[in-house]
């Protein structure tokens, strides 16, 4: 590259002192944003919040990465890991131009920046930190941990993209972090973009030093060689030495990844990336009231907190603007001079601009092989077995080899994807890993569609990363341990929310979880292994963004994945079994129950017309049992009329003023009947049934039965047992809630608990369950 | 210490056999455990459960720390991160002797061998994994992750104690894990006990190798010596070299550590650390069916899985099984061998013995201050004002302070304390910190209660080492994040529950809870920082073992503190305020209250007996908005009976057929009333409160306000108005919900609507609260 001149680095020095400007005017000016006139207390906000100690740094870089990316013409995308630093973001975007496009009543003159500065963690104006809102990002940075996570969802896929990702040293701390280091064992440097992770020792969290900053450089240095990384560091606190080094490291970096990237697989790359180590708050006020703020905790969130009644903390707050020398930095009318925007890049170049951060301009359909090939044949309700997920891995394997040209499809999981049997994709793609290969080793390359790590949190941030840079994805998981990744989610939900209310953010593609090796067939891996709360916590989330499917059977399954993988902005949640299980349904039935969500199955329960009693299942292993139930009334009390719900789309069970899924009350009396005892057997936690249908005419007539927390290393049927879920136990709830069933009915009752306690003995004899039960066969 | 001669390395091989048989045993056997028969298909376990692949690794382990125990008197506790090589300690424990005690019809002889082959993974049986019914374990480790924080945990405070953590290689990838290496920079030399970390480096996950296998050397040296360790490496799978060399590492070690114990604070020191490289399944088949299985993902778990229907596969059990010629290594009665045990220490030196890992039997009662010193006076309800944590931090000063000597209490949180305002701690102890000190920090000391590290997993596996080693400690967290622990603490709930109901398990401290700085006081964080759901997430564990507390005052806060620090074996949750908030109670009522769990507020509503509308609250926010809005109603519609009732035990809401401190319908028809309609304003999201009342005879006419999910950077009574929870919209609530109001009502309701208009229109121009909601007074 060409050599880097010293008028190149007054002018990013100069970009940086605006860049710094507008985000210090940000927190604290509500007017006089040029400082036109000397600083009152009425020029400043009430309520001065914002996080100024991260903020220079990032500010730093950002003029930094601007200078490469102009010389170089280089696609960048930032990820702001201290996303607290929303000030820096929103100042970078609009200095670039890119921010004014997109909200043209904030414009690069004195008027727009009244209203940048006014806006900022204003009531109705926008959030302190990063966020949906920000042009360029995919990454909040709120709750700290998945940058460099989000980092490599983003490159992986993207053979031209370079990923800057800021690192603070308090997220740095966090596991997510610490785990996502590795993600440099997955990145293909021919195929998939480049990351280069720039960590930001600015030596302080809210009140503590950080680690990182406080161990020698000598251990650091050999944690991130460790870690797989060439470290470049640009430490010290004199801001033209700084703006030197960073220059010259920026270049020797970004030449280091060059290199890789057009050397081909020569073993796995040692990527560079950067030590950024720099005051906290640098250049802000050094001293307040007698402590030191710069370059320390005290400088993370707002340095003066006493503007408006303290005239001292005022007129520093002026010196401190005024260090920035703004006249030289923007012109009459309040734009910035012409010759400070020759730093930036321009179109799609600027990092508020690129697509890749608004990932819905560059999705592109997946092509999908529709249920049709892999569905089974049913020429009779429950007569064959399937295992679900098998049937979904040779769904998705032609989904990996119909997108192979686009590239645009990810299967992620914590070593859990042939133990959910989704092992078909392997005969089209492989595991993607740079590490070591020994000989012994199977469906390993250097670029596959499928991405193992034991970290659900890695797989949660690669995806979420993937996704809203434009592509499509699943996640497999066992059920249980999905928790692990709960406050992901919620932060991936709330990112959705609001990415749903900004017209300029396009639809991205669904973020899809594949829940197996559940709750009822864990009978193995014991009661660590038992959790099926994932569905209530999703609950909490926003209506239009959530949606969780529990699909019986490999038919329904297959419906219900292929319609995850078309929809848009979505949380979808499929909870689905990988154990052998009766096919209840057809291809077209599956489709039409799908598209119901709901509905009766006849052909399971006794009788069309008005019933005695209602039967529902969600879920595989409920769905079993119900049907069984449903088959031991027929046997036992013919005279009784049954029917048999199943419910897929668990959204529908809502009022439809709550959920866009929700049936009407007409609609679920007609269904639940507005009367009669409704035994629902239900995969989860009992309550949720409870809640989600307790606006209902016949709630109080609603018994669920459902996982109570009753679990160890036993048999699958005997996990029914201890959860009250069996078919047995069903029998004996219809029988102990109808009324009128006249003297059969006790003997029934007697007869169902025999039956019980022949299980529970075979089953302590044996270790086993009885024949009839491992061959999951329907007695009907 | 002594040479280490032959024949100490022979009776440490024949130990290691001994385990390993009886770990295979555990997994396929039914009958014939000292295979005094030919194999029979008849000897064979129906169902093969276990995981052979990590276990001969942690019975070598075992095998040599017993070595070195005996020869030193060291106290040992050993963290079986592998939790799923249940077998492991299973077996070990029953060698030396301390699981028979415990268990007595599982003796030390071939009868109580076959029970002890038998029940494992059995209905009715022992769990697979590692779990509380594992004598000498406080880890269960089906969830990976946490076993290093654990071991950090367990050796806070316990100077004489050496904490042996085997830690697998797939269980380093996760992020919890990655985080704790920095444990080091937290522990004392001087006054805290020693881990030693044991990376096991088998190679293989499920289906994948793992990462920290397949980088170079160098790298990994470097990675660990960059979390601050000193290796030692052991590698190979030759038994005899494995055997010498693991020896002389451990001596090496154990006299690291003792040089690091006596010299005192010298720096950081740097702690060593064991890497483990063994094959995979070590000892078993090397190869089935024509493929490898020995040192490979093959032998993760069953390594023959078709031994009762494949003569091949039962013949080659029987010689692995010989392979270990247990003849010589149980006498004719079935025991161990006398000279074998002679490598086992004795009493509570042995690993399944010590009392470390059964806290409660080392559990000393904590000195409390009592609520006294710290209550505010109430002279009038609601006149005054004050910060509940900063109160509830000099409560914990004073617990600080009166358990000084004893040490057995602390403090964790991610960077939060001072935070949320519990900084008054810092009177009287420091945050303990082992890394580089600058002039500048503040609170930093060796040895202190307070841990902080920007990671929620390892605030909370720290506690809950702490804890389950015997000990009393709090965890405080921003709500939101808390979401983080999600699944760390289902694993929790999930010990306690089996814990509970072990005898020989004595009581532990309760986990405490303390979520501060909570969604109704996060507005100038935003919407990432906004979210109430931990408290729905817990309610999905055993009612036993659950406690939720929502104080919404001072003394509340402090009354409820005091009891949870009292309790044992639950989890207690408490969301509490840190801004200025009305003091509603005095001492002496908050006690009654606290102790009630919910009551009537006579003083804020209009009259004693039958109301016309009851307005209930739960939570600091929820209740200044139901009391302005009582006011109000006294105001406006002084003909209105109003009864306010305050909840702060939130399981009282139950009934008490579902939890242990629910109300009796009659007690909740007595306070709710069975007719009239109750606006409920809810800290969290609505739908909880409607889940645990739906069976109420009153559930139809409660009306719950509460999050809704709706939030940004805004001010705090913006936020109530964003989620329909102000006193405005109360009103209006009971307004439209109260019949046969009047003409007076509609006026009421247009006036509601108009102050909501005022006060939206005055945040949004400038910036903040209008004066009356930023005192926080209570306009009665």
């Amino acid at each position: 590259m060409s050599e880097i001149t010293g008028s190149d680095l007054s002018l990013v020095d100069a970009y940086w002192r605006a860049a710094n400007y507008l985000s210090a005017g940000q927190i604290y000016l509500l007017d006089n944003p040029l400082l036109a006139e000397p600083l009152t207390p009425a020029h400043i906000k009430p309520r001065l919040l914002g996080h100024w100690g991260t903020t220079p740094g990032l500010n730093f870089v950002y003029a930094h990465l601007n200078r490469v990316i102009k010389a170089r013409s280089t696609n960048v995308l930032f990820v702001t890991g201290p996303g607290h630093g929303g000030p820096a973001l929103l100042a970078n975007t609009w200095l670039e131009g890119s921010y004014s496009e997109i909200y043209p009543d904030v414009q690069r003159d004195g008027h727009g920046m009244r209203r940048l500065f006014r806006q900022f963690s204003f009531p109705g104006g926008v959030p302190s930190h990063v966020a949906p809102e920000v042009p360029g990002s995919i990454h909040e940075g709120g709750e700290l941990g998945y940058s460099l996570a989000h980092a490599f969802g983003a490159a992986f896929d993207n053979p031209d993209l370079l990923v800057a990702c800021v690192i603070g040293d308090g997220e740095a701390e966090t596991g997510p972090l610490a785990a996502s280091w590795h993600g440099n064992k997955f990145l293909d440097p021919v195929r998939d973009g480049a990351v280069l992770p720039i960590l930001h020792l600015n030596g302080y969290k809210i009140a503590n030093p950080t680690i990182l900053a406080r161990i020698p450089h000598e251990e650091l240095d050999a944690l991130l060689r460790g870690n797989g990384y060439a470290p470049f560091y640009v430490e010290g606190d004199e801001p033209a030495a700084m703006h030197s080094r960073m220059a010259q490291v920026l270049d020797e970096v970004l030449d280091g990844i060059h290199r890789i990237k057009t050397s081909g697989r020569t073993g796995r790359p040692r990527w560079p990336m950067i030590v950024l180590r720099t005051p906290k708050g640098w250049t802000g006020p050094s001293e307040v009231d007698g402590v030191p703020v710069e370059g320390t905790w005290r400088a993370h969130q707002v340095p003066l907190a006493g503007v408006r009644d303290n005239p001292e903390h005022l007129e520093l707050l002026e010196s401190w603007l005024r260090s920035y020398r703004p006249e030289e930095l923007f012109d009459e009318h309040g734009g910035p001079r012409p010759e400070l925007l020759d730093l930036a890049p321009t179109g799609d170049l600027r990092m508020g601009s690129t697509p890749h951060a608004n990932g819905g301009l560059l999705l592109r359909e997946l092509r999908l092989p529709g249920v049709a090939p892999h569905a089974v044949e049913v020429t009779k309700h429950g007569t064959t077995n399937s295992e679900p997920t098998r049937a979904l891995g040779r769904m998705l394997r032609d989904v990996v080899a119909l997108n192979a040209e686009q590239e645009n499809f990810r299967l992620f999981g914590p070593d859990e994807t042939a133990s959910n049997r989704l092992d078909a994709v392997y005969e089209k793609t492989g595991k993607q890993w740079q590490a070591e290969v020994l000989p012994v080793d199977e469906h390993l390359e250097h670029h596959g569609r499928v991405v193992e790590v034991l970290s659900e949190h890695l797989c949660q941030g690669f995806l979420e990363g993937y996704l809203l840079t434009g592509r499509h994805g699943l996640f497999n998981c066992y059920e249980a341990f999905t928790h692990i990744v709960d406050s992901m989610f919620n932060q991936h939900a709330k990112w959705l929310k609001v990415h749903r209310k900004l017209a300029w953010r396009r639809p991205v593609a669904s973020l899809n979880y594949l829940l197996s090796s559940h709750v009822w067939r864990q009978d193995h891996n014991g009661f660590s292994h038992q959790d099926p709360g994932f569905i209530d916590h999703v609950m909490n989330k926003k209506a239009e963004v959530i949606r969780v499917y529990l699909p019986p059977d490999t038919n329904t399954l297959l419906s219900v994945a292929d319609h995850c993988l078309r929809s848009r902005d979505y949380v979808n949640v499929i909870v689905a079994g990988k154990n052998l299980t009766p096919d209840w349904l057809g291809p077209e039935e599956a489709a039409l129950h799908c598209a119901r969500g709901a509905g009766t199955w006849d052909w399971a329960g006794t009788a069309e017309g008005e019933p005695d009693v209602v039967l529902a299942c969600a879920g595989d292993a409920p769905t079993m049992e119900v049907l069984a139930a449903a088959a031991l009334l027929r046997e036992h009390l013919p005279e009784l009329r049954v029917r048999v719900v199943n419910v897929v789309d668990l959204m529908r069970l809502q009022p439809d003023t709550e959920h866009p899924h929700g049936m009407s009350d007409r609609e679920f009396d007609a269904l639940f009947t507005p009367d009669k005892p409704v035994i629902f057997a239900y995969h989860g936690y009992p309550w949720l049934i409870h809640r989600l249908t307790y606006r209902r005419t016949n709630h109080s007539d609603i018994h669920v039965r459902g996982y109570k927390e009753e679990g160890t290393t036993t048999t699958p049927f005997d996990m029914l047992v201890l959860n009250d879920m069996d078919r047995y136990r069903l029998v004996i709830d219809v029988v102990d809630r109808v009324p009128g069933l006249g003297p059969r009915a006790a003997g029934l009752r007697q007869h169902m608990q025999d039956q019980r306690t022949r299980h529970h003995a075979y089953i302590r004899e044996h270790g086993e369950d009885l024949p009839e039960i491992r061959d999951w066969a329907w007695p009907y």
